[in-house]
């Protein structure tokens, strides 16, 4: 889809300062999918896209959790990841865009999941590092995402774990389970 | 089981060192029991146990673990997993114990599960506290215990995923799920 199109049709579901952090991972996307070889128009699709659900109502997305048997866990934990999901549900029924790792990519962006695609990988870590971020740990993990995409992932996610420990919340599983496979493909990281 | 029996039987299993924490976690958990009004027979023999598989050779673990069909993902992980369900299986085989609470409690002392039982959580944090352990935030476990199983069992299991985390080692999925359960079920403690 073209870009201009793409990005008129997200700025009407999302609020100015998540638009703006939507260009801020759409640039990302797009230098990381140039620098680790993946396809820059897709990754500039899902980044676009990634999050098209964010503002929906929890009644509406918890709805389409469940009429559309996504995995019921959901439910128990984070509304905050509900909108991956349903995201990539509603930018194919309302936008039309079908293709399936695109659709991958915006799902899983924000609890990461066993053996994610380099695109996965791409828009996980661009939502993480885009120049819009501030918080403890980012400037380490956009020194990490020029040398390493995993070991920029395996910082980012274990930063994010540890985080959400830290502030007594839960830890979706699929999110241990994307780390855990990262170290166990062998990328580590000194802290 | 007699006390002295089952302590001879594992005292034969297990190393001098291993055996003092056997000790100390035996001590341990028959406090929990008392205190938390769980059996401290059963507390009593699931502690003299828990550690019975521990010197086994990993190749003897490893074929246990998949002829007895347990979960196949262990094999994955950290064999320091191992011995806590190829334990409840010889202490069943060997030693002729067939209570479930008491072999179930054994099974699940290092990783943790939802749905955790009173006994199961006394033993998991009996290993945890025992007076022999040493290491950072076991005097906090260990005044946590005497005013919150499950205070104590968050803080425990935090540190212990947090301490996986720091090491670029995996954590087991069944951690992840005890750590989120006893989150969702309401206890949390600030660090």
């Amino acid at each position: 889809m073209d870009q201009n199109k793409a990005l008129s049709i997200v700025k009407k579901q999302i609020t100015e300062k998540r638009y703006i952090h939507t260009l801020g991972v759409m640039e990302t996307a797009i230098q990381l999918a140039e620098k680790y070889g993946a396809d820059t128009k897709k990754a500039e699709t899902s980044a676009i896209f990634h999050d098209y659900a964010k503002f929906r109502p929890l009644n509406e997305m918890r709805q389409i959790i469940v009429e559309q048997q996504f995995d019921p866990r959901l439910l128990q934990f984070n509304p905050e990841l509900w909108h991956a999901p349903v995201g990539a549900y509603l930018v194919q029924a309302e936008v039309g865009i079908t293709d399936p790792e695109i659709l991958d990519a915006i799902r899983y962006h924000t609890s990461g999941r066993i053996g994610m695609t380099l695109l996965d990988k791409i828009i996980y870590l661009a939502d993480y590092i885009e120049p819009g971020r501030m918080f403890p740990g980012v400037e380490d993990a956009r020194e990490l995402a020029q040398i390493s995409l995993d070991k920029a992932l395996v910082y980012s996610v274990r930063n994010t774990i540890q985080f959400l420990l830290s502030r007594n919340q839960t830890v979706y599983p699929d999110t241990i389970d994307f780390y855990n496979d990262l170290i166990m493909k062998g990328e580590d990281v000194q802290k």
